[in-house]
């Protein structure tokens, strides 16, 4: 059977103008609600910030990559969806902000590590220079090591319950370790510069990038008390979500502008890396992202309005260009 | 007032030596105590590392390269130290091991990173080619980052108590974060070159070295559920060891050989590394490590013969060639 293409799918349609033409029953303006969003995880991300500051303890140095990384203009979009999640499966508190802060420092700290120079040596990130170059390469790898350890440390302080809190532990521990990102992150190193099947490239994607966006969105659920009825299709939702969104990172390394990505474009090519149009084609990476997110849409259609800005999301990650 | 020199400081006598000379009320054997934990760590460790060889999402090479440092005939100092820490506070179950077997991880991974090239550029630890050397910057970093991510994981699945396990967390990011181990580690390169007080030596040694031994001995007593008078002199007993530990090994590097160390000697002052016997001399270095740990047996000496393995190692510490 031949999967319909998303009717979403809007790449070539500018974002603003698509999200003030749509017409839906519910009115979420995803704008404001991811820049409220935004606000919050800032603001927590300030807070703890300012305690690493203050703290006599914490290098000022090391404080000062730590926070020149973390500030450096995220989009926010894990912690976001770790919030949207919570918020579909009925969540209303403020306890879910640390849980939604520490990954948006492990995605941090990802990063922080993947630019250096032994990885994929990147001189910019959102049109900055990275982190190790500007504070040398020795103090960003410290500076992501503080920022892995610190996100679970602040798991480790919230206020919410300890079976709860060990729970969204492990939810994180399997999604960044071995098995999860860093193992992703880990394949996409050896194979470069190798030819690679499309199972292989989907391990690297599902893992270096998907990893920490499924458990974004279980962390969400779990922290609500959400029943399995609801955190399964969250699953699946975070998993499409999860590897759409890289597969559209491959895309826009290929189409996009270095003004929009604040980085440079084509370097996946340059560095060898294996990517979904350089396996299967620019055209069929754009149906499988379509397919992907038309899935996400799908695993969530019975989840209420709630899960609206979920859904919003996904579509946005279809039409991004940053 | 003139502290007398420790009557236990033996620099210059050799180990085994010294202990079959000793004559102590209660019988305990150091040597066979320390072998029979070390295999009980080693038996985890195995354990631990099988999962991840079996495990079909974790890359061969990053299991390689974690297999490597893990198992690369580390003293087992510091898990030890946890156990012996859990026995002086009366507990007697396994569970301990995995809170054990947890430090050794996070130990390994802040050598791995440690010797890296844009840090210390180690090339030989343990007589060994250093992970880096075997398998490439970018696959030791990340081999740090998942072992890292895994001793936390350890923690989270392991059997103890939500509450007791959220507090053993909370000591362990407190110990390795921005204000502990890495913080320290920081501060330790930036100085590189320069000329430090004495004061700032410490914070270094005490957070390099000493936060994650003295979390060793308090991790062992919060999971043995001790009372505050029984953590508060085994935290004191750490904080002293901890430094004690450090110093002796800034001492080794100038009067100790590589056979005996299994890196190369001298490394320190050819680095620029601000170290006790370069700060305040190799006699002064000796003497304060003596009293620290006179201090630290001090500190544990109305604890019971249960903490007797505790004292022998603090003894150890300061007698030891590599």
């Amino acid at each position: 059977m031949v999967k319909k293409p998303c009717a979403l799918f809007i790449f070539n349609l500018p974002a603003r103008q698509y999200f003030f033409n749509r017409v839906r029953g519910v009115n979420v303006n995803l704008k404001v609600y991811l820049k409220k969003k935004q606000e919050l995880v800032n603001k927590f991300l300030r807070e703890y910030l300012s305690s690493k500051e203050a703290n006599v303890f914490c290098p000022k140095y090391l404080y000062k990559a730590m926070n020149y990384s973390l500030m450096a203009g995220g989009k926010r979009l894990r912690p976001i969806l770790v919030i949207a999640s919570y918020e579909a499966s009925g969540g209303t508190s403020r306890k879910i902000l640390p849980m939604a802060a520490s990954i948006e420092l492990i995605h941090t700290y990802s990063l922080i590590h993947d630019d250096l120079p032994a990885m994929d040596n990147d001189d910019f990130r959102r049109n900055k220079p990275t982190c190790h170059r500007v504070f040398g390469e020795a103090v960003a790898i410290l500076a992501g090591d503080a920022l892995l350890t610190d996100a679970f440390d602040i798991i480790a302080k919230s206020r919410a319950k300890p079976e709860v809190l060990v729970n969204i532990l492990r939810e994180l521990t399997r999604a960044c370790g071995s098995e999860g990102m860093v193992g992703g992150q880990t394949a996409d190193i050896i194979f470069e510069d190798k030819k690679i099947k499309e199972r292989d490239l989907r391990y690297i994607h599902t893992h270096k990038t998907g990893a920490l966006i499924r458990a974004s969105v279980r962390i969400g659920a779990i922290m609500a008390g959400a029943p399995l009825s609801i955190i399964n299709p969250l699953t699946e939702y975070g998993e499409k979500v999860g590897l759409a969104f890289q597969i559209v990172d491959d895309i826009l390394d290929v189409v996009g502008t270095r003004e929009e990505l604040g980085k440079l474009i084509g370097a996946d090519t340059t560095k060898g890396k294996n990517t979904y149009p350089s396996v299967i084609g620019l055209e069929k990476s754009r149906r499988k992202a379509e397919f992907l997110i038309e899935d996400s849409l799908k695993a969530i259609e019975r989840i209420d309005k709630k899960a609206e800005p979920l859904r919003e999301i996904a579509e946005y990650i279809l039409r991004r260009r940053n």
